[in-house]
């Protein structure tokens, strides 16, 4: 069967390079953007119009109206009748559910969790960090200036959980949501690529 | 430098077999229902003070009301100005830091991960699990009726979300709140045991 793992993320906590190196170490794929360009080929939407459809979740109440009433970006597409949003969360998650059914891989972001929640075999991982440790990775990763490092990360996070909380219908973050949540500077990266190697293989129903 | 373990848990995960496993592993001391004994015995208030303290926060808008206003179970002494329920708080969070400042050990509830926020080298666990592995443990291990379990899970952890949320003035169950979070049935108690093991044995904030 299949194993695949979900990472969900605070910015600039290390999810991508522990995503990427846990991939590694079990010897499956690893999929990030690599989502996007696919669900962009397969649609026909173009791969921007992905990325400003997660930039656009900064504002909570507005994207829940915005998405609610298909009023900005709507483009009903006759049989439809969904924003244009709506059916580019669809095509992704139309892309991570075959994804997940072509082989073993690593899914960063994406609310890959709750879109595969009734996959068997699928465990979810939310990874988070100081703030300190996550302003040093994104001035080092993202060639962000230091004095907006903060305000970037909390833009960021809060998209992401706007984002999340629309489409999932759930609460990003909330511990019960995922299998394992780590603090990922308390031991940093390795350590904590080998902490969910050590609970996978663990696992055992009960 | 003393080693303190909190633990946080949804009613029936398990939280404490886990927590006295981790503090029998570790050879260090483990603290649940002892603290509210020393508190009692601290403070001159009686043990059943403090149980009813934890049951009250039922209700989340009627407990913000009742602790805000100090006007259900009130017992303003002099110079504290304080009602009860904050004063019973107050009363187990000075046995909570003692307990750190003593020697190394588990603790769990009792908003401890909160009390000893601002302490070095304190490792906060939160745990969580099924519903049906609740029930049985729940039905198993605490006497509740097969009928009643469901219900009874859904109260205690309101209550505990409602105690926490009052007292911490942070949110219960979020991931961000815990260095590492497990959902201890997938694995089993023993190796939810060796994960936090292994989690502090790779210990090294950077």
């Amino acid at each position: 069967m299949n194993e695949i793992i979900t990472i969900s993320r605070q910015y600039g906590s290390g999810g991508r390079e522990i995503g990427a190196k846990l991939a590694e170490k079990l010897g499956i794929l690893f999929y990030d953007k690599e989502i996007i360009t696919r669900a962009a080929k397969e649609s026909g939407f173009s791969e921007q119009a992905f990325e400003n459809a997660e930039k656009k979740a900064s504002n909570s109440l507005l994207y829940s109206i915005v998405m609610g009433m298909g009023a900005y970006g709507s483009q009903d597409i006759g049989f439809t009748h969904l924003s244009l949003d709506d059916q580019l969360y669809l095509a992704q998650s139309n892309v991570i559910r075959k994804l997940a059914q072509e082989g073993s891989c690593v899914i960063v972001g994406r609310c890959a969790d709750y879109i595969l929640r009734d996959f068997p075999n699928v465990v979810h991982v939310f990874l988070w960090a100081d703030m300190e440790f996550r302003k040093k990775r994104v001035i080092s990763e993202y060639d962000i200036k230091e004095n907006k490092a903060e305000e970037e990360i909390i833009k960021t996070d809060k998209r992401r959980a706007n984002y999340y909380n629309y489409h999932a219908d759930e609460k990003w973050g909330r511990a019960d949501n995922y299998h394992l949540s780590i603090k990922s500077n308390y031991v940093g990266i390795d350590a904590t690529v080998e902490c969910i190697l050590h609970y996978l293989e663990s696992r055992k129903e009960v």
